[in-house]
């Protein structure tokens, strides 16, 4: 007998990407990459708030964007029938001041990710709460005898999906689908539900 | 700046005690009795066991009777105020079993407990997931690099108030408040909710 969880990568799986959203918003093409285009986090994230900077935006304007998004079609669907089967969390490597208008469309279901630093409206900073985060949430969650089915679509989710009993690809780019073959993947909410249902073990 | 996490117990502070509810249900006084009078946790669920094989219980009355249990009054909207505050995880030593119909009740929430072993319908043993389990998932969660808050009613809950960074005793009979007085104890959801939003680092 297994107790059994899921973690689930938030944006491009349950949600839009909230960096390319606000991007298209703002017209700065810049800000519309992502760790599907630059794997290094950090280097990622420094870049982002220098362009924030230079444009004067504010953490409001971004926030006021994040109101307007809506999860992915058929996402609230499927996170509500995962969340009958077995325990879920996501695991994202997003901030909790981006992440509060999405979680509530979801119905608040728990989630692990990083926090911003802000002084006067400005994003002034970033604070991850550690290093890896996913993998060693995965990690501590095996070490409390959970048996873990892992789904993401990014480079910043591969560790996860590693360090699971069961990882899983979900409308992952082609690149990364190769790169990391060695997952299976798949590209609809109900292949997905019925491909985790499958994992749980009994 | 310190990432919040708020573990709570679940009987006693969200939902009735589902033991007491039966027994009062079914008339069998003995299957009354909780962590509160017997603090050793194999000790009483081997007792229960017995009592429901002595008395032919199946696993679908005990859940016919749960299914008709509702939240304690006020725990629904303070689990939905508190999850738009910070994340929250229950630690209950409940089994999954009986947890779904009041899971469903409070939306949702993430919950890490037990499993019981079920034959025919019959309740033929328990699985524990991991002996003190709550307080080895604040201890991860703390690894994880939480700052955790941990609010629980009983005895089987005063080890996770020791490790989390804030312990708080809610609705705690006076002889657990006597015997573990370096823990503040509130009686309502609203000094509760005052408490932890206090306590939450910025």
């Amino acid at each position: 007998m297994a107790h059994n969880l899921v973690t689930l990568d938030l944006e491009g799986v349950l949600v839009p990407e909230v960096w390319i959203a606000f991007a298209e918003k703002t017209g700065i093409n810049a800000l519309a990459k992502t760790t599907r285009d630059i794997p290094d986090y950090d280097e990622l994230m420094s870049g982002r708030l220098k362009l924030l900077a230079e444009h004067g935006l504010t953490l409001s304007m971004i926030q006021e964007v994040i109101a307007t998004l809506q999860p992915l079609p058929g996402a609230c669907d499927f996170l509500d029938r995962l969340r009958e089967k077995t325990q879920v969390v996501i695991l994202s490597d997003t901030f909790e001041e981006f992440a509060q208008p999405l979680m509530r469309q979801l119905a608040w279901p728990t989630i692990f990710c990083h926090r911003l630093e802000v002084r006067d409206d400005r994003v002034t900073g970033y604070h991850l709460r550690q290093a890896d985060q996913k993998r060693k949430a995965v990690a501590a969650f095996r070490g409390l005898k959970y048996h873990v089915i892992a789904a993401g679509d990014s480079y910043n989710d591969t560790t996860m999906l590693s360090e699971a009993h069961h990882g899983i690809l979900f409308r992952a780019p082609d690149k990364v689908k190769m790169e990391f073959s060695q997952f299976p993947a798949f590209e609809t909410y109900q292949d997905l539900l019925e491909r985790i249902s499958d994992l749980l073990e009994k």
